[in-house]
């Protein structure tokens, strides 16, 4: 659940800009035929297996076209649901129920398919004792729908953005002069409750890391044999991530080898929609 | 290419939306390490064979970042380019290189795969006389970058939003009390510069539709056999659209019915991002 | 009426904006006087003859001031009414109705102008088979009013803005080499749910107009004889507009020459205000 | 002449918002025909005889749409033109030229329609002592354009709005307890710099308008009779100001009565449009 | 009281803006171990001595993250609050409360401490016939809520801002040529609302002002002496303001000169904030 | 200095809000005198001794007027600054720094105010090792700036906002049921890159936040006595800060406890501004 807090301060204005994207003006269909509101219910239907996420957006989409709309769901985010299951029933003003169909199933297709995709990754993760974390490679403007999908899916979150955490790559490092250079000037400038990250390359780099008391170490794209060496160096005194084209398919490998997080982009733009749809909309007295 | 108003009207707003979803405050990494400009060149690099698209987005992300940023490019939206292939360099503050990376790829990725996705099935179909349409199943607040980049695929596009085009579903004609009543009603209340496109599910509901006017005629959901049935029974009074879960995987068995337009909603919502990165950033003199 | 969809998206945001304009830190006069809500009653009275049209907007004018505000209107959008007539009273915070009462006038005022023009331009061709329809030659900001009104008065809406209609200019078939290229080229680009229109000169134009399939053709500033080949040549092939300097006195010479459709600016840029105003405020128990 | 910086600050969100008003996505037209910038020139000309007020307005439109544009006007604001008059080239992106052409004339038509209509007031008054007032009965979300044609006609403007001008009426009078009361109230409460104007009905309203220590007395609706006894009454004690219904056909009688200004809503809402048109658009090499 | 027009026109978009600068996603900390609302209630108390200023800021603020938020208040604006006092009760969704803390106290303490630090200087005027003014020195994007609490703590607003008072100065007057020129030119060009301020700096200036008929003139940075013949030369036919570097500690000195009102920087930028907490947060039933 | 990145994302909307909080329509005064653009010249004078804060956001202001002014800088932030020192000169159209002067300085003054008390605090410590922080107690929509004064003083920051630190309270503690199971609910909760701080009152709490790897412990409003068992018994497990009314009068006390970190609210809220003004503006050639 997403609290009423942000709803309000930094998503009801996502959904606004999002409804005025498709009706610029006004539902010239639906206004060609109902002058008048007509109450109706639908029905929420899922058509393929997953994870159910954004159940509020979608509800939230349709409070924005008409303060009374009324919804009665059986499932609820994180939930998994089947193929032929009924998720709900929507009532209110047809014309909102139709206004706002496309954009209300539009978000909780993407976000139910990132929070299926995670699980189906946090699943195969779910023996060994390291987690699994999101990326930045978000659909832009939709970040804080995917982070939230990937929390329900059984993911963690890594930063939110460039402003919230540090990460030095090696283009920091190398207008730092070094890698203890360059943590010892993120220490000195960021706020003091941010945790600082570096990315590394070469065992020496890690020795270099630990040395200048970073907080985790991003070990990007390394052998399985190079990951386990910098583990026993590690020696848990940092935390340390993974990273590289981490999918269902490869995330196998990086189970066994100690490391503490496993990052994975493919979690939010790899993610196929999850197929919902509204069904059986029909007048009631 | 975007032309250069709708760029500054409709689409500069949503990059400093973007931009600023990942930065609230500032890039405290670059900017620990950074404190003043310094110049750099970095290359874009394709990583899997597709169609590109958007690279004056990617480009503008970054002159919104640093007035005297430069490009390259060694390709164009609608290329087809290959893995391993250069499209180009850019050169400017490295600040601004690090600081807008991941939004530019963000929309870059997302834009070719949905390119590429519909070139794939725009070439299942070239072969046919009927055309390739997308949907509203696109992502909220990219409505103006997929549409977009359907067409570079070599798609069309459908209606852009609800207030732009007339599309009387069952709801709308039940509402109206009839295919002929909605149609009439339409023509009334709409701008008459938009066509008349109703969704039917029989042929009764045709013979309504081509006697009320209508200039398109949706066949949602039908068997191939009602198809061609409909196609007989409209005899090119009006435009054909056929719809419903057509995919790569799907489309073939439509091209020989003799409608005019197949509408997907799979391009925009099931196409993969394609993979391109920015590698082999160096400051230069 | 428009809906309530249109207004919480599109109609809200312009109307908080012509409330700032007004107030841009406070009422300084009412505040100065009222420290507290004082519940008032005000009459609306018609002081001119004619159409009455956007009560609604007058009403939402004070709702954004005064959730508690209510209306009782004896008239509504699309009335005849008269000079004296009571249209109704409003209460509430005598704060809300003093604060609000310009704002409120300057939309009903200016709309129900609109529509009673138009009124009397559609009368005029009633015993007619064509359309009036509107331009965009309507006040920066305040299109959807003024085409609303239109609508009211008994017109029709040419294309809302740019976006949503095709009309191919003189220029524009110059830059395309010809009308037939400019059509083709317009069928190829543009959504598919467009109609082509596009703007003659001359007979051979509206030949290869015809040919190329284009769906509304606009004779601009023809001689009543042109007109009149025009429609024989066209012959019921595509739709037919005529344009140009449409006033309530030059119209009744386009009645009988075959048009579907004559459009004026007229009706949007050369109507006067109706005069109406807010009368007898006073305190209630 | 509008200075720069109110351009910037308060013309400029203005002009943008008109603009997308027109184009929420792209010119389909024009887009379908230009794929590149082709440089033109287009002629302004004047159809109709009157005060050009709103050549800024004008380009600064065409400027948001390209950077590039460039003007050679022939004319300025407040010149009187006359029919068949050039007023200037603009040479251009033929694409901007077209796209930004409806919006730019709106405006200029509406801007030259008021000081036109002002100026022919202003003159009716020139053998007078008093000056010409606006009102706010301007068009929403317009004023800043309509006070400006206002001065450029010759007219002085009225306050600008709730916050920046006292203008006591009769309810207000009322919630204070009587004219003095109210005119205390305001004085204690407002900003120091404001003038207390006070709106009166009566010679015993006069006088304690007077005691009080009013700066402006409007005489609203009055007989020449009552308004020469109050003019006697204030003697040039307080400033005075006549309102009620002014028009072009009315002001005379009020020319020799004394009073130092005389309010016309009539200025800003009655003012026909004026005819001016974008002509002769050619490609230039 | 800010009336409720002011309040949602011009403060709760302010307000808005200031929340979402404190939380530009979620409350991380509050949303980690609350995922449920839970009533709680918390107390206000006051931990200095002052002038309470922004009760109803402070309540709005957390009305805009929780609808159901209420308020038991027992003090109000304008009241001599005593170190210990409880000021009021807040009660509803602990996560509002806790959200919304910060945010609200840091209006609450900066608004206390204007109107407290206003009090006092008005408090060493109060035998006096001059009135304390405030000055354009407030802090960016909170104008409207220092102005208030200048009028709180007992004295009264120059002008809001540079678009609704003239002020002359010496470069004005330069520009114009000189202190005659200015005063014309100001009468002619601005709203004739506006009373005329110059800013002179000898007594040659002030016959000129006074002969120009200036409505108020500023003696900045005068000696006392030069003051009491300005006054005397001034005689009535003006209002009369001192200004420069006015503070508790200097103001005494102006006392006695027969100005009209003086105006001091000092208590917008030099008033110290006002101690308030929010104390006891407890879980009710 | 602010990079340019965050300037035009995060700093420009805020500036020009600001602008237009002074200037809702024009700059009267100004636009009175000067309908022309005139080349002028002003110093920039330091009024008092103190740490020079905020010249690019100064110089920023005119900037958002005025295209082409320049400035010469004979300081920059950071530099301590003396009474009656020139900090250099602005040149550009004397419309922009007349109507831009009173917004630029409340920024740089308030600025520099905030700057130098920080600077006078950590003078203070300077000799001990731990560092000062500040808090989230400034001032609405203005936090960017003085979190950036705080620096420019010396002083670090603490986290920006809500979203991006991780603060856990006495009732978020109370909410999670204990010491460890809000910090375990935190750790599973909030992106992995937070650091987890606890707020503690007795040892028992210091004891629990240890054993259950709170990364930061704060104690708040503690004795120096108890402050020094808190530290031996983290003994360097933790990072440690102290809180609690920490001011220039009471710092001392906190320096030899042996803690890491001190925040005081006072930096923001307790400076007084800096007083610095613009002279000799005169015209130039």
């Amino acid at each position: 659940m997403f609290d009423p807090i942000t709803m309000k301060l930094n998503i009801d204005p996502l959904l606004m800009s999002a409804l005025r994207e498709d009706m610029n003006s006004e539902d010239v269909t639906t206004n060609s035929v109902m002058r008048e509101a007509i109450l109706g219910e639908v029905e929420l239907i899922c058509k393929q297996d997953g994870i159910l996420c954004g159940l509020q957006i979608f509800a939230r989409v349709f409070e924005l076209l008409d303060d009374r709309i009324e919804f009665i769901f059986s499932a609820k985010d994180g939930d998994f649901v089947h193929k032929g299951q009924k998720l709900g029933f929507i009532r209110g003003d047809i014309r909102a129920l139709l206004s706002g169909e496309r954009t209300a199933l539009n978000y909780l297709q993407r976000m139910s398919g990132i929070a299926t995709y995670t699980h189906e990754m946090a699943e195969l993760m779910k023996d060994g004792s390291c987690r699994l974390l999101d990326t930045r490679k978000t659909t832009p403007n939709n970040r804080i729908f995917e982070k939230y999908a990937v929390r329900t899916g059984g993911g963690n979150n890594h930063r939110y953005n460039l402003s919230d955490g540090i990460l030095l790559k090696d283009n920091h490092i190398g207008a730092a002069g070094g890698v203890k250079e360059a943590i010892r000037m993120a220490k000195e400038y960021a706020p003091f409750v941010r945790k600082i990250e570096i990315e590394v390359e070469s065992l020496q780099m890690v020795k270099e890391a630990l040395e200048a008391g970073a907080d985790i170490i991003m070990l990007d794209n390394m052998s399985s044999d190079m990951i386990k060496e910098a583990v026993a160096c590690i020696d848990k005194k940092a935390e340390i991530e993974v990273s590289g084209n981490v999918t269902k398919e490869t995330v196998a490998q990086y189970m066994e080898l100690g490391v503490d997080y496993i990052s994975s982009g493919a979690i939010t733009y790899a993610a196929p929609v999850m197929d919902i749809s509204m069904k059986n909309l029909h007048r009631i007295e």
